[in-house]
């Protein structure tokens, strides 16, 4: 039997450890896809309790809380630190096959050094072990980042952001790990939800061009782009929350559906959405085409289902679920459609639903032309309910059975918090037992060399190749 | 190499064999969801052969065999019990793989002592022991039901229906498992059916009201609802076939085309027939939660799919497919419609399409939001085509994934037959395989009591409290 | 560790070992379903290089490439046969964990005794070994595949084709491996494409009928079908790129729609072209019946996404990708029409992509009733995407599941390569390993006759007597 989370946790076989320990474990981190606070980054902030830093905004923990029958107060609502603490300790035994109890023992060992096994029993000393640590000065956010051997990471940032702590961060020479924007154009593009008039007008704002139509929203969009990129960003994030069938458009036909939209506060349908989406999804593209930009397309997800609970908490408080529909054949004609205008991108395809793993990567096929060494379009790692052992194993494996998977870009944490580097980790064990599986099974021959050039390819150059990262 | 179904079968490491023999078999059952007849209980029935046991009105059984070739004479046919018999055996070893070569060699060993291998060869052996035990006493209805262990079932039954079996049961002493009622009122939902007149006839008649519009259609729900709580029900099972669309609805709407439907014989829209649902569903969710009713939904299957053998043998035949199409979005609008009607009960989601897992389970905790301490929605057991060591272990590897497993609410053998408790122990045999594996790997502490509870509360203790059982 | 590709290559276990080295590997092999070329066999064409063997017409190695970023000069252009086969060697360690990563090595070892791992630095050796060994007469078409240890095989050929090629073979004395043609009426089903008056010009034209209307259609498809019968032919092959919905139709209806097609070169709508399928289709299906022909039907694809490469490359250059969208619902119902019009042929379903294996084999359990000792209705095996360790075994697994493993009809290579046979060793191995699991874990019985037969039937009898093929 393996001692729980041990040295070798995840890495069943002698290839696998070797690689692991010689070579993935050393590899510095690009986080390029991540929704932690460009300002609490320029602060440096620090954190009164481990409940403000593990429980604050994690609503994959309140979810988990919430499946396991916890009170609301307990999760989102009025009770004390330490009781919130305790309620998800007390859950954590229910949470077995769960990744969150990897992804906070993990935490627990790497941030904290505690190794204690997390549950009510443990919570006093748990409690007492990370408030201590959280107060000493290692654990501000700037240290725990640099710490995390973190090199880069790319936060996500609306075209209407002033982007004020970017330049800061920028400005500032005592912190060496780039902190990048990224461009998430979503509020601006899902013009059929309420408020839309008000975010044009936001938008307008920001890039000082007032917008009437489709034009001076374009111009709008042109503006906050040259902007994002002024400050080093390189790539774009979309949520493709729903966008199930391709309809054919134009820029007049966008423009009078965008009046409408903004005349009756989102009040269009779906067809009309689905129009505009086309139209503007292609300008946004050839735009970042222009600009190097890398376009981020996620999917698979059904968002905000719970209307009561919306209403309370507002949007990512754990309220979404996965879909089960068909995204693959209006993607591939968009794309195509990008693509025959010689406005494609480079781009990363993620869905949030495994289901879709082998339909995407093979989608990618489709449009991945470049000629210069490096994938076009690529199925990106397994994140949110991928970010599980079999949900990141079903997702290279699938990807190598049907792509290429020593091109693959490797992992993201998508996390709100500043200790989840450790999904790196995460992945890089479960990426390196795999690879040593295969090796000693016969599948690949054992040359360590190969092996270690396709860990680091994976672990950290392709993603540094395939954004353009100004790193070593 | 193991032995064949020996005392390990399916336990492949220590600690699943441990939490298998000290704690998982020794616990009762509760199998809340089958289609044994309650008559049969009461009646204590005796079975003339293995045939009539086995092949009487096991469609999954129908099904194998007619995928072998074999004609339907000797499956629903007119062929000697004998001759069915023997060409069950020998299709066997072609179903290498298939649950029912477990499950009938599980039968035998655990009901008849017979270690036999089936097929051609040992046809006539096994013949004659099953049938020889099958003349003691002890392999009457009621001695199979308590030798197994059972503490207390749920039948399927119409909300027309008497219920005077259950009655008897529930008034004879001599008998302390627990049989009780589930409301199952698709007859009534399914408004596009033939006959649908004929049936709101005579579920009027039991209810004692005149079923002419919506309002008398829901006052009959509601005196039978009454009536089946009378007789200790506790939950309601829904079979969505199709409902493909949310499409909201009202009272008065749902009338309209409720008399459309009892005019035409069912020849409604699709559109209508997803507003009607959607209207009485809802009223049908607030009555369960009322009354602390479970409502279970089950879908991802298409049924009756042969025409020609559906006006032969009727449903249930061995005729249904799985299906491959959306129901997370719809399902997940009528949740919110009744969670925002504040009339969302405690309630299980299953479907038969192993795809559809990471999907379900992520919904119900957009719903899940009781906090007394259990889940409120919760996805249920891999039963019918999921019934099958990589259907459960993939349902529970899942379910574990985005959920809470500590919560899960364990097996239910969905069964015609009463020698199918086996499949409890097949199932159990697999969690505790699952369970051992992670803790062998170092992905979960070696502590046998947390262990120890989790099993005992996946297997028991969470359906008794979901349910709300009254039962030791 | 095992050796790379040794002698006991994906066999994990003794019972494996045995089942794959006494039985499988020496079965013949049927290959019912390719796209090998009967004039290249009929000439019996020998190879100028490895690039023409390997790189010529191979799509799948194109779109491996393109996901390396390998110009397109080196993939379809101009660049030097060398330089192509060196541009593959260098990509191949990034396809670690791909098929072509084994079948490229599986085909070195077999047909070229070559040892060497395809990297840049063995690419010289390679090259040459494998071109001298093209130079000798056991690497013409016509040896590889006696030596291949092939009875026969079918190609795919279009109606109107004038199998000129198949009639030499057939009479040429010198060869005894059957090669026979398919049915493959694709471009005469899909009406909504460009140059289907054209198309059916032509069609006409082999057949000696004028078609002008749904009634000259049938008869010239009569026509063809008995001239392809009296060549030999067995079965037909559909390709289902898209039917999305079953439309009830008529022969009037679809003779109109036919007008309309030809006179605007396709121009017709989604539901015009489900109805002229629905009625077209069950004509066909009711004409192999007529023949004992088996009916194939693939789908889960969706072709050349790619307009830009299409263009300039035309079909299967790699452009295609895996769909994720329901064909249960449409084919369920349209087997159910060719059913009630006693109209169903022997058949077998093929979903292309894995998500749908479950379904597929379920649905085909509610149209299989021969009773005359094979199935009816039966999934076939795992090719194109799922052509992969994972992808066949999860085939065979789902398969077994749901279905009745002993009577799958085994492997086909779907290839336009005559060296593509190893695909039918990497079956069987897999194949041979899945059951010894199996024995090994004690959830089948150790009896080595039973299990032989069963891999003897999967891996060839099943096939010979499913299609009625003549050979031993």
């Amino acid at each position: 039997m393996k001692t729980f989370l041990g040295k070798n946790f995840l890495l069943s076989n002698d290839v696998a450890k070797a690689l692991y320990h010689e070579y993935a474990a050393k590899l510095p981190i690009i986080d390029y896809h991540c929704h932690v606070s460009p300002k609490e980054i320029a602060e440096d902030k620090r954190y009164s309790s481990i409940t403000e830093l593990w429980l604050g905004g994690d609503h994959y923990k309140w979810r988990a809380m919430r499946l396991c029958g916890v009170p609301e107060e307990y999760i989102t609502g009025n009770a004390s630190d330490y009781d919130k603490f305790k309620a998800y300790c007390a859950c954590m035994p229910k949470l077995i096959g769960n990744p969150l109890y990897h992804w906070s023992h993990l935490e627990l060992q790497r941030y904290f050094d505690c190794d204690l096994i997390i549950n009510e029993q443990n919570c006093d000393a748990i409690w007492t072990m990370c408030n201590d640590k959280l107060a000493e000065p290692e654990m501000s956010v700037r240290n725990i980042i640099k710490n995390s051997n973190v090199k880069l990471l790319c936060t996500t940032d609306d075209p209407a952001d002033t982007l004020e702590w970017h330049k800061m961060l920028a400005e500032d020479d005592s912190f060496d790990v780039k902190v990048l924007p990224a461009f998430r154009p979503d509020k601006g593009v899902n013009i059929n939800k309420h408020g839309i008039a008000d975010y044009y007008r936001k938008l307008g704002e920001a890039a000082g061009i007032e917008i009437t139509d489709f034009d001076s929203l374009k111009a709008a969009y042109v503006n906050r782009l040259d902007y994002f990129a002024s400050l080093g960003c390189k790539t774009a994030d979309h949520g493709f929350d729903e966008y199930r069938e391709y309809i054919e458009s134009n820029p007049y036909e966008a423009g009078e559906i965008m009046k409408k939209a903004v005349a009756t506060d989102g009040d269009i349908t779906d067809e009309e959405l689905y129009k505009f989406k086309t139209e503007l999804l292609t300008f946004l593209a050839a735009e970042y085409k222009k600009r190097g930009f890398v376009m981020q397309i996620h999917f698979g997800v059904l968002r905000n289902q719970n209307s009561r609970m919306f209403e309370k908490l507002g949007p990512d408080t754990g309220f979404d679920t996965l879909g089960n529909f068909d995204m693959i054949t209006p993607l591939s004609k968009l794309l195509n459609r990008m693509d025959s205008k010689d406005g494609l991108p480079r781009t990363i395809l993620y869905s949030i639903n495994g289901n879709d793993n082998l339909a995407v990567a093979s989608l990618c096929g489709c449009f991945s032309l470049s000629g210069d060494g490096k994938p076009k379009v690529v199925q990106g790692s397994g994140w949110w309910f991928n970010d599980n052992l079999d949900g990141m194993r079903r997702q290279m494996t699938d990807f190598a059975n049907v792509s290429s998977l020593g091109n693959f870009l490797g992992m993201l944490t998508d996390s709100r918090s500043f200790i989840s580097y450790t999904r790196h980790e995460y992945f890089r064990r479960i990426l390196c037992d795999l690879i040593g599986r295969w090796v000693e099974n016969g599948e690949f021959p054992c040359e360590m060399d190969t092996l270690a050039e396709l860990v680091a390819d994976i672990c950290y150059n392709n993603t540094k190749n395939f954004f353009g990262f100004d790193i070593i």
